[in-house]
């Protein structure tokens, strides 16, 4: 008696669903066997979204949002607030930055963060463009939103180094406890960051 | 200032990810921005798979598992024991069965099991291909491995009942403890019919 599996096409579906974040064996062989099941259209509609995101989605060539133009609808707005530019890790981070509402100027994704053991240095971020998009449209502030981890923070001590030279003030966002959070659940590093920067209360 | 929001393609593809079970919103928002952001082809891989899949995988005309042939890897094993057919609700469930080892016969999908509040009637499953492979094929036994829940129940009944006139002896599968589970954690109606079902033990 064969030992039974199933066909290839279904095995080569689960091993590829497998590949995406957070899908793992269990959940891949169960998203296969319902894509088979489906008896509408479903599957197939998935994969021509894939298919057409992949196609036409493209960085901007300016700040490296996500956009199907040249330039993306952030830095395409004229209301935008042109004497600021946040500077994030990746391009995913800006539409949480958005939801804040607290923010009102342009963005410019680095497309990474320095991580020597990833082999990820400087000449692989997009700070040269960076560089360019200060002189070129002259903010009156870069604020570096990037991590409060290792790799961040060396990120962030790297970038204020090299724009140091740049007319343009160089700040980064505050640390210390997280919205919600008691003292009794902050580890040593935040509370000593959260001293650091105390703020003085109206009164 | 505008609202800031992922170009369609990438929103569309985030709707139909959320469509795959166990997928939820921030899942779904998850994979389609690590598709669109990895460099390399996997996300045309993931989307090329779905679409061969779908393509090529039907049910084999005789049990209903998944093939890419007219009959599948299972019906067409000379090895398997012609005497024994075991009916299923899904054919998602004979790999699972196959995996225990226990059985070595062939299988029948009904496709789906009565149901009346979600419409599913006899005429919905596969019960005459089955009365149809029981003439043809004279097996001794049909074991009904349908589910424990009161859908199970139903459709077993109806089975034993269409069948009895068939010259075929119907079994289904043992209710009971778990294996593992303690009496403690067995609901009433399990203790019940683990009781009524009790067998002799070797002496």
């Amino acid at each position: 008696m064969k030992r039974v599996e199933y066909p290839v096409a279904i095995k080569s579906l689960i091993s590829e669903l497998k590949r995406m974040p957070g899908v793992g064996p269990r959940s891949a062989e169960r998203i296969a066997l319902w894509m088979i099941q489906s008896r509408d259209a479903r599957a197939g509609e998935i994969a021509r979204a894939i298919g057409e995101a992949i196609e036409t989605i493209k960085p901007c060539t300016r700040c490296g949002f996500f956009t199907t133009e040249t330039v993306c609808d952030i830095c395409a707005d004229p209301a935008r607030d042109p004497a600021l530019i946040c500077v994030v890790e990746q391009p995913t981070e800006i539409l949480p930055l958005e939801r804040t509402g607290a923010y009102r100027g342009r963005y410019h994704s680095l497309g990474g963060r320095l991580a020597p053991l990833d082999h990820v240095g400087p000449e692989d971020l997009r700070i040269d463009a960076l560089i360019e998009r200060i002189k070129t449209e002259q903010p009156g502030e870069v604020i570096l939103a990037v991590g409060a981890d290792v790799e961040g923070e060396a990120t962030a001590s790297y970038l204020a180094g090299i724009l140091r030279e740049l007319p343009v003030k160089i700040t980064r966002l505050a640390q210390g406890l997280p919205a919600g959070g008691g003292l009794e659940s902050a580890d040593e590093l935040t509370l000593s960051r959260a001293m650091a920067g105390r703020i003085a209360m109206q009164s």
